[in-house]
């Protein structure tokens, strides 16, 4: 692996100054370019060197088998794994006969620009090919956020030294030649090598467009492009396409400093429904009204919405410029995931890399629709209605397993459930209070009431009915929930998890309050007032175990007898566990993956004090291992809440700089989504203390030491609201909207436009410091000295190696 | 599926009157005949039709990939797969250019017997083929008890109604044609269609042999034959061999009144490690033995053999024909699984079938060798010895899972892990003490000393140590076993398993105390005085759960707390449970597989009182369901203990039955070797009410009302020990052996050979019947009307539906 970092840190783009074969991979998935619907990583434009190249839409997978040594009921037999499009990217170059390929030749520059402002991937290339031609080149590329189908590359080339013939081959191809996947199974290589089969191609001018189709799943994608060619008169275009190629080719003798620009369009559209005509005029559509707009226009749309977009949803840090930059960058990639997804599903790792096969898990609910319903709250809207659209899918599975209600997948593209490992996967029905609670945000953030009707009382309706059928009441008249899997996958198949009954219990609970406030349309789905006291009933009886001895609640029943992991004795090569570890060990244990009772005290707070509160995060800090990358930012929010600000810094660095610093070792599957939306949520619900109940929403701001300064904004009910956060005092100010309440460290306030608030932030009475498992800590952020160093510190230098493969990590928070 | 039974009834033979081409598959498997080494399936001579044609090896297998949708540190990628090897049973025959094959033609008579006290298989048909040529067959198979490495066929062919020219072709066949296997992994299918790849063939005069080797196991094995021919002096004799086929073909024209004779003889033989020369060497030799005794002697051998074993092993029960038969039959192939096994596994089905792969479980330990150490000791102390021999792959695994000492595979045939299912693999440890309890009964049952300091100490001191590091004190100084599963297979990855927890405190205290008995070599192994107090301390604080409200052990930590199953909105048809329930759904709710509590009872007596016993066995009755064939006899013991005498009967019927009555369904895949020792057991140690213990062994005999006498005979500590249970007294006659001294009902007894002691059975207090989950119950056996009917009573008059498919259960015991 190399020393030093892959970018450099400035706040409003994430800059490549030279190019780094060994990064490649993480940096294609940070540079990762998408609106939700289309998704390109960051790959070269002539296609190699590559790590992994990906071209993606929304939910376009193919099915393959799922493999058992010992099947059982209910197995899911056939699994869904988002496949690598048509790659309209390409772009090749060849200078005198010799293909521009950077691992040949002599490369003079090489930078890439991500601009979070401009939404636009931007390259800068001065090469010298092994014959000694130099040549420039400079691409912009984007994925436009206004216009869902199409992605666009403006690139240009110039002769640095001597004419010189040039030709582009403007590229669409499908059935890439990929790397070796992991699996050694043949069925499912069989399944997912050459996943596209032609359906139809054609050529025109200066375009072309593929259609192909899957072999199992049944779907369609219509790939095509269209050009402008700037440069020579005597340039020639002509383009070509075939079954699994279409090509626009431009051939000019270029003189220096008379550079030739090409324009490409990029439309694409799939379906499983639509004919092959209807796709092929549906993407000719979408060219049209890319090329009316034009390259500019198109650039000035997606500066605009980003401008929109930023005035809410910015985060300014003082003090940390890395984190600034970090924390822009985890905003703008959430966005990416979201923007244009309309009522299809947000994955883990959004539309950057293929970790995961692609899938969504909780990750969507419970981390990224409680930032975007903030920062976008179409896009939370959309991606709930996505859930509502897979309740056929849902009821169906319930029934399998013998459940009422729904019970939505652990892990899908589709709505089928695609988990192969039921432990870790079926029984974290928490998944179904996870998707409740960020309808109940959603609608809490939005005022939304006819979401909440429409979408919202199915959802509620149809988790409770699940909840009520998997839990049920013991002789002493407790529910239990018995036999589930909790957020902790190093825990699974336990009895009364805290994190899930209470989030059943807010489930249940919440979905008899609106069924209650839309009565008739409750009624259409059967829901009567019995049931809803039965909802209400199992709510208040919910079990919730806790350790009279040790003064905490169990993550689950019996988990505090449990043997305390030999943290001690487990070197950080064993590190992640899972790799090194039986699940049986790891569950019969108490060692944390990553957090779950801490979660339920950031998502439930109404169910703790703060002594509790205090003592578990003391308790469950000793025993988390962070093996997950969704639990940095829960314990960011959580210590921040406890008066852990040093630690809850630590952390939320931790999460923010998972893909720009490729903690977690993997960025190159694809970045992160759900750590990045934590990120957002550490700043706001952990340093910000935002909070939303029955009484409205709610601020107790604290900044650890190190920051000056933090400031952040965000949707309320229509409004826009601003909360700058200094070390003393904190200033609230309606951006726009209606006058409106908020409660800052408990005292209420009203808000009204342009009339700002500043209330003083009550000192912290100091807290005992709380220990992580050996060599687990997080790793300190400016741990000695000034708080803050220089804007332009680069942690390369200090920080030779990546976080995961050090040892230096300090053992008290 | 045909009704009625496939089996007369008859005390020491199981003949099927007619051909049944439907019940094939169990037919072949309760005909199969083995020494424990070689496995020969009841399939016709002439090879078709069949539905699973098996010549089994102990031990001989292929490995095959173990797929995993989601793979797991510690998963087995390998498993093992037991193989149907080169078949010498096949004779074919040709009646004037026809075939005999009994699908075409008209068949006159067609009776296969089983004879319990020859141990042999024979056959009787007359035939008609479609020419209208009338035929009769006769033939005996046997697998020699006394030469292990052969079996013989004597076949005898003769014409009816006029001469006609035979053609007989006594084969060896390799790759025989299977059915299609389940699976429909391409991988699996790959690895085990045509497993066997050729290395050498020859034939020579009247024989011929094959030697084959695995592609991936590296095995190779010989098949080798010799025949002698007594017919008519023209009869023309010619070998052939070729990679898959060797063959001796006998042509002769037959007079009516003049059959042809054919006495075929047959060696196997396999290696890992021997040369081909030497591989064929043995067999050639062990043919020539067999030749040397000839037909006549090798049936006189095995007659013998077996007479010595029933002079022993026979279990007379009166009052019941059908019970009478299966009680035999079972003791029969509890025999063959495991008579010359010599230092190789005893698998599920024994060498009957291919059933779970052919591996060996805990079944062995916990069902089979009990049996065998009262029965055939030295069968019992040779398959702890293979053991013994697998205590390096148990190492191995053990330090791969993080833990000391040995574990011991859930499945295996040559000692690696080939579990695919951890949760109801490696997770049973329990495995581990139920080796460790066999240990501890073939030392009690046979006083054998140099077993116990030779065999029986490293296996108790691998085991104890495992336990010691598997479970931990928690902060009240009890000793935790967490997060592994017990017998009960409904039920995984729980707390405090009481089975599993009573018998690890068993091994740790026994370890101990043979430890201590043999310090020079328990020092060897490298145990000092601190290592056995640390076993003892965890023994005595070893937390065994027990629930006060309602008075009973719950099966595992909680247990009691979980929802019961609805027994009542379970129809018949979901029946097994696990083939239509999810895991999750069984594991979290009280539905219990097969005994586990229960068997706690019957394998530790001394850890409850006769009242818990009663409550226990009450509570649990009502949770079982008994989709394993592992529960009936154990179910059985503990009835006839606590004093449902009625109810133990039943059980004992159920598991006695499991094969001739097909009563799981599955006997096609081999016989239910378990079932069939637990038959024995629940004759003898529930019935009877043997145990053994410190103080020597006990009995509590007594008979249910329906029997009027029981009649069984053990071996103990050199002795042949007959036991006669009549209503109200029973006979204990000491056949042959010193003087000793034994409990009957808590009284003192001495016995001396030749002066039987005739004590009163004391009379049973009336206990509370139980009741079984609705539909569960066993089917009661002669419910009404006088305790017994007739020696001829067939079944299946009254109940022509086999026991799985009826609805029509008692729901009271």
């Amino acid at each position: 692996m190399s020393s030093g970092r892959a970018f450099s840190v400035e706040p409003w783009v994430v800059r490549e100054p030279r190019l780094d074969l060994d990064r490649m991979g993480q940096v294609e998935s940070v540079f990762a370019l998408s609106n939700g619907h289309i998704g390109l990583r960051g790959n070269l434009d002539e296609g190699e060197p590559h790590a992994m190249p990906g071209t993606y839409l929304n939910s376009f997978y193919e099915r393959r088998p799922l493999p058992y040594a010992e099947g059982g009921y209910g197995y899911p037999e056939s699994g869904q794994t988002i496949i690598n499009v048509t790659n309209g990217k390409l772009i090749r170059l060849l200078v005198e006969d010799e293909p521009f390929d950077l691992r040949y030749g002599r490369l003079h520059r090489h930078e890439r620009v991500l601009d979070m402002r401009s939404g636009t991937l931007s390259r800068d290339v001065e090469w010298e090919s092994p014959a000694g031609r130099v040549v420039r080149v400079r691409s912009t590329r984007m994925v436009s956020l206004t216009q869902r189908a199409i992605a666009a590359i403006c690139y240009e080339v110039e002769v640095v030294d001597a004419p010189a013939l040039v030709v582009l081959q403007s590229e669409l191809v499908a059935n890439e030649q990929l790397p070796g996947r992991d699996e050694a199974d043949p069925r499912v290589e069989a399944a997912l090598t050459d996943p596209l089969v032609a359906e139809q191609h054609g050529s025109h001018g200066a375009g072309a467009y593929l259609i192909h189709g899957t072999r199992r799943s049944g779907l369609h994608v219509a790939a095509a492009m269209d050009h402008e060619v700037h440069g020579p008169e005597t340039a020639e275009v002509t383009s070509e396409a075939a079954e699994d190629t279409g090509r626009t080719t431009v051939i000019a003798r270029l003189e220096p400093g008379k550079p030739l620009r090409l324009v490409k369009y990029l439309a694409y559209g799939w379906s499983s429904r639509r004919s092959l005509p209807a796709l092929h005029d549906q993407v000719r559509a979408a060219l049209a009204a890319a090329r009316y707009t034009g390259w500019d226009g198109l650039v000035a749309e997606q500066r605009q919405y980003l401008d929109e977009f930023w005035e809410t949803a910015d985060v300014e840090i003082d003090g940390d410029a890395e984190l600034q930059q970090a924390v822009r960058l985890a905003t703008f990639h959430v966005l990416q995931a979201g923007a244009r997804a309309e009522r299809r599903a947000i994955g883990a790792k959004g539309l950057t890399g293929e970790g995961y096969d692609g899938h969504t898990f909780w990750d969507t609910e419970t981390f990224c629709l409680p930032v975007l319903s903030h920062l976008a709250p179409h896009a939370a809207a959309d991606a709930l209605r996505w859930r509502q659209s897979i309740l056929p899918q849902a009821y169906e599975r319930a029934e399998q397993l013998g459940l009422g209600g729904a019970a939505f997948p652990w892990r899908t593209i589709r709505g089928q459930e695609c988990s192969g490992y039921w432990p870790a996967g079926t029984a974290a029905f928490h998944i179904n209070a996870d998707i409740a609670d960020a309808v109940r945000r959603h609608v809490a953030a939005t005022g939304d009431e006819v979401f909440e009707r429409e979408v919202g009382l199915e959802l509620l309706v149809a988790t409770a009915r699940l909840w009520r059928s998997l839990g049920h009441h013991d002789s002493s008249g407790e529910f239990r929930i018995d036999g589930v899997t909790g957020p902790d996958e190093y825990t699974a198949i336990v009895d009364n998890n805290v994190y899930t009954n209470l989030m059943a219990q807010q489930n249940l609970r919440y979905a008899a309050e609106v069924a209650a406030r839309h009565g008739r349309a409750a009624a259409r789905l059967g829901v009567d007032a019995e049931e809803m006291a039965s909802w209400r009933d199992a709510a208040k009886s919910m079990r919730i175990p806790f350790d009279e001895v040790l003064g905490v609640h169990p993550q689950a029943e019996g988990f505090t007898s449990h043997a305390v992991w030999d943290f001690a004795g487990t070197p950080a090569h064993m590190y992640p566990l899972l790799l090194n570890v039986p699940y049986f060990d790891l569950y019969r244990k108490q060692v944390i993956k990553q957090a779950d009772l801490v979660l339920a005290m950031q998502l439930r707070p109404d169910a703790f004090d703060l002594e509790q509160m205090r003592r578990n995060f003391a308790y469950y800090e000793g025993l988390t291992v962070r093996d997950s990358s969704l639990s940095a930012c829960t314990q960011s929010v959580v210590a921040a809440r406890t008066g852990h600000l040093g630690l809850a810094y630590d952390y939320l660095a931790e999460a923010a700089l998972v893909d720009l610093d490729d903690l977690a070792g993997n960025s190159d599957h694809g970045v992160h989504i759900a750590s990045m939306a934590g990120t957002w949520t550490a700043v706001v619900a952990g340093f910000g203390g935002m909070q939303m109940d029955d009484a409205g929403i709610a601020f107790a701001p604290r900044l650890p030491a190190a920051l000056p300064r933090i400031s952040f904004g965000l949707r309320w009910q229509g409004r826009q609201l601003r909360v700058e956060i200094r070390p003393d005092e904190v200033e609230y100010r309606l951006v726009s909207g209606p006058p409106m309440r908020l409660r800052h460290h408990g005292e209420a306030l009203a808000l009204t436009e342009d009339e700002p608030q500043v209330r003083d932030i009550p000192v912290l009475d100091p807290v005992e410091p709380v220990e992580q498992p050996h060599g687990r800590a997080p790793r300190p952020r400016h741990p000695a000295g000034p708080a803050w160093t220089a804007a332009t510190s680069r942690r390369a230098a200090s920080h030779p190696e990546p976080w995961a493969a050090t040892g230096d990590m300090r053992e008290t928070g």
